[in-house]
């Protein structure tokens, strides 16, 4: 066993998979089942063990009969044959002995006498010879061959009864952690869950990784943060499993046994990572098992599942994975495909960087942006469409760089739409209308005049825009004019939408107006700057001649509506500008201040793209329509 | 129900799928538990139940504390925290309420009297807000979406229990035929089962595609060819299925039913359709359930499972696969790719015509070639890469035409090299080895001659070559000096083999030399013009002086030694000429007459391909040299 001397720190993924790859030698082929063998790939050539057909079979309906028998026959001269020297035989059925030949049907007529023959039928004439298809002996499959459905059944056919197929690791996966709730208590612990529990989404995840893998994984149940049961569960994976897989314990926390457990018991090959997420991933031996440890964070689960665990799991297998495809292999992707960055990326100094990223193509180039890129957040490893993995050495992108990233969705980018502007839950609702008709609104939250700055370079389908100009007054007008002088856009109202003050349930500070947000100790959550929200915001402050910079928590940046309301209904602000539907979604307080106008625009250069037409469909959808008016605060006109 | 009159006949397959998809509404939606729902595809939105965390969460391993308490905190002048005002917090924990920061444990020291902090904490530092990730009511996942693994993940942690997703239609297919051996029968009926039986293969194949589809296929027991037993199944299947599968019995043979079944007991939609093969497919009701007959022969059943079940389950699921790429979806591809024709192609007039292709790609076009197209070709179906569906107007593809293909495979063209030449069972098997190494030899056969003429057009990376010239008595320099006038290729000499007469075992014909052909009612098989062993029989009767023209067999061309072998073995052919091997598979006699060099030849241009070099490391294999050396008639010196 390893020393603890032995072990690598803060290395790159891939030599952290070469140090696996060294100390663990693939495993046996094994013998499968014919029948069971559906999905399994093969170690070994196959061969037929039959003929196919292992008959002289008749191609056709018709008469079997001796050739020579039908050597004179013509329309002109048909000949007779006796019962004796024909018989029927349908399509598939096995050519007599006696008999070299079908006749088809139409060309005879059979009568009391026999067979009247109207055309001679040359010896071999609609007779698939034996082996025509397979014959035994001959190689039906070769090593790497994915037993298909129709290799399946072409096995069968050729008498195979079992196949030497590729290993499958059995693999075991412990999820440990006092803080782990098993998914019934989650669901019995009612609407909130004690504070500090998290539930055991990991296996669920992992589970779902490895079935797209076309493999099982068996999950252990749940160990608290005992060093003692860790070592007992270790064992239990080393005794019954090829590969052990320890979720989390694997940072520096007070309850983070795993490297002292391996380090002592059996032998820390790697810890630290040079990749973000995923850095406290570590690996070891048990007992002279494999033993991998996954860092807590699903998004860090996932990436060190992708680029480590499944590389190392196709090592065991044999799989012939060409070097440099072997991400391609865990994300179940093609080649890396091209993009242009929408907006600037920091790649973390030094560490392989995985980023989630959205994508849309505009004209011709396919357009990619990041979605967050916390660890902690699984919204984004969700909802992103696309990895990239950034190189170590990679530290700042700017703008429009190209980037190659790895698909993790059907993407069907002829049929969707780029929406870059403001936020609004109706307008969430409307997206996913779209998606019932076939079609797709990727929508990028920038606020309204981000959107308009962003169709104006070009950089949007789609933009929405609920903006008051203070000099006039007038919503929207102004701020088209400006982005769009040459008027090359066309523009449509979808509903009008009530903006106010969102205070906590029974308004415990007596919030009324504008004025009163000015008051001393009042904490406030505004919106990002370009957001239509603030703009109102600024607008109405400065009516009263109100300095924003007085607020307090006038900085605070959040980008969606519902995120401010959230810092209201947490107790983390006392009153936040935004509308109405986020106000009644978290039953908070509303007191009314505007009715605005919200439009979506777009240049008409994209009218007539499926996805934006399938969205104008949609604007006319009763049950869309049913929807967004139970969120409250909608309405169809003023 | 529909008369026997309103049976459309003769019509394309989106006519019959436009029938069906007429005639059976979509499925409703049904949900399914989170934990079971890896896979599925939504039917609506989902919306989180919880927030995401659901309480203050440490984003760092440290202490919580007030903010307001560290305001003043530098190193120059620390901070004292009693032990009532800070508490450890692991990463993820819960931020207690009387707290609102987490100071990261670098920035302190914890002693007897408390923690002493070094740095102004600010209010929210290190904590991960309420929502962060998933607000409560936040649109999750739209229709249409898979559920990923990150998906049900996300899904388990916002506390949602179940999902609406797409319907999944329940199938059942009913195998019929009085010929069908079950597969436990076929494996129990030892080498050789009885002539006119074939194994009920059918369902193998279509459960394969069924899982491909994510879908489940449930398999009814064998049903005899009787109309009573037939009505009984479907009467089962309209019970407690969706969708009822109907095997063969469409064509026109004396045990065909399925027509007659369905006109009297439901309703015939549709039969004949202008596609081959498929063509006896036909579609139906039974007590309102859709019926849909496929025809028997492999091939047939997995070209109407492709073009008609699979998009008409996708109907019936509501799924939004796009117009036009319904193949797509069906045979689990992107997008055709395009291809230029390696050779002629003759479409069948009228009908969509499905193609099953072999590709290869030389220096950057890829190219294709088809396989067998008759529907009763299994191995075809399990060999090629690709279909090429021809539509019904096409007729006549002139070679170097181009073609757009479906991949049914995963190609790895980079690594792939094409032979074009002889026969040799020793070079198949080289052919395996090469895939253990990563890299794949597409061949196609055609002969020595063949081979060289297509290395001279630039058709392959590499040939075989065993062709003796007359004139000289040398084997392959003077074809070489022929067809690479510009000494541009390499060649290397792989081993020997010994040709000779095949004759069957014990020999009862005495066969002994060349001459011995000559004689009266001796029926040979012989190989197709260009194949070396062809020359060399034309070379060996020439020095006879034996006229070709005389030999009974001389103009039967099969294109293996195997074929030609396996005719002597089946009575059809008296003796061919060919290599020991291929007698020794067959348990055939063998009378030596040569032995002859096989060499691959390729043009420089190509050295270095990665599976050329593949190849060429194979050949010091100890593991293959053994395996040919048992095949027989293998030797590696004169």
């Amino acid at each position: 066993m390893d020393s603890a001397l032995s072990c690598r720190e803060h290395l790159p993924r891939e030599e952290a998979l070469q140090i696996l790859r060294d100390r663990f030698a693939p495993l046996p082929a094994r013998p499968v089942p014919l029948e069971q063998a559906s999905g399994e790939v093969l170690a070994e050539e196959v061969v037929g063990a039959r003929n196919v057909p292992h008959y002289p079979a008749a191609a056709v309906d018709g008469y079997a009969l001796a050739s020579e028998d039908t050597a004179q026959a013509s329309p002109a001269r048909p000949v007779l044959l006796s019962r004796d020297r024909f018989c029927w035989v349908n399509t598939g059925g096995a050519v007599p002995p006696s008999c070299d030949a079908v006749v088809m049907v139409e060309d005879t007529s059979e009568g009391p006498d026999g067979l009247v023959v109207v055309r001679a039928t040359p010896r071999g004439q609609n007779v698939r010879p034996v082996g025509e298809d397979v014959l035994a002996g001959q190689v039906l499959a070769r090593p790497g061959d994915p037993v298909t459905p129709a290799l399946q059944a072409l096995l069968l056919c050729a008498g195979v009864r079992e196949i030497p197929a590729l290993p499958k690791p059995r693999v075991l996966f412990i999820p440990t952690g006092d803080e782990i709730l098993s998914v019934e208590e989650w669901f019995r612990s009612g609407a909130t869950p004690p504070p500090g529990t998290v539930v055991e989404s990991n296996s669920l995840l992992l589970r779902g990784l490895f079935r797209g893998w076309g493999m099982d994984l068996h999950v252990h149940p749940l160990v608290p943060d005992d060093p003692v049961q860790i070592r007992q569960a270790l064992d239990e994976g080393a005794e019954s499993y090829d590969v052990v897989l320890l979720g989390a314990g694997s940072a520096k926390g007070k309850r983070d046994h795993s490297a002292s457990v391996l380090r002592e018991g059996g032998g820390l090959l790697f810890r630290w990572l040079l990749m973000k997420p995923g850095r406290p991933a570590m690996g070891g031996a048990w007992k002279g098992k494999p033993v991998l440890v996954l860092p807590g964070f699903p998004m860090s689960t996932a990436v060190v599942a992708w680029g480590l665990v499944h590389p190392f799991l196709e090592h065991l297998a044999s799989s012939s994975v060409p070097s440099g495809e072997e991400l391609c292999s865990s994300l179940g992707c093609g080649e890396p495909q091209e993009c242009r960055l929408l907006v600037p990326l920091s790649s973390a100094q030094g560490m392989e960087d995985w980023v989630r990223l959205k994508c849309a193509r505009i004209r011709d180039q396919v357009v990619a942006w990041p979605l967050s890129t916390g660890a902690s957040s699984l919204f984004a490893l969700a909802e992103c469409d696309a990895l990239g993995v950034l190189p170590r050495e990679t530290l700042e992108l700017p703008k429009g760089s190209p980037l190659s990233f790895y698909t993790l969705k059907r993407m069907d980018l002829d049929r969707t739409v780029l929406f870059q502007g403001s936020d609004d839950p109706a307008f969430q609702r409307l997206a996913s209308r779209v998606r019932l008709r076939g079609a797709q609104v990727a929508i990028r939250t920038v606020g309204s005049l981000g959107g308009l700055a962003a169709l104006a370079r070009g950089e949007a389908h789609l933009a929405a825009c609920h903006l008051l100009d203070p000099q006039t007054g007038i919503y929207n007008d102004s701020f088209l004019a400006q982005f769009d002088p040459q008027r090359q856009w066309w523009r449509r109202r979808l509903y009008y939408r009530e903006q106010g003050l969102i205070v906590p349930s029974g308004n415990p500070l007596g919030l009324r107006t504008i004025r009163d947000l000015a008051a001393r100790g009042i904490r406030l959550a505004n919106r990002q700057p370009g957001a239509g929200t603030r703009v109102l915001l600024d607008h109405l402050l400065g009516r009263e001649g109100i300095p924003p910079a007085g607020l307090e928590g006038y900085d605070i940046q959040c980008v969606s509506h519902m995120e401010a309301a959230n810092r209201v209904a947490s107790g983390q602000a006392d009153v936040t500008l935004g509308i109405r539907a986020a106000a009644e979604a978290l039953g908070l307080d509303f007191i009314s201040l505007a009715v605005e106008p919200f439009e979506i625009v777009g240049p008409r250069e994209f009218e007539g793209h499926p996805a934006l037409e399938a969205l104008m469909s949609c604007l006319e959808d009763p049950a869309w329509r049913l929807q967004i008016e139970a969120l409250g605060g909608y309405r169809w006109s003023l």
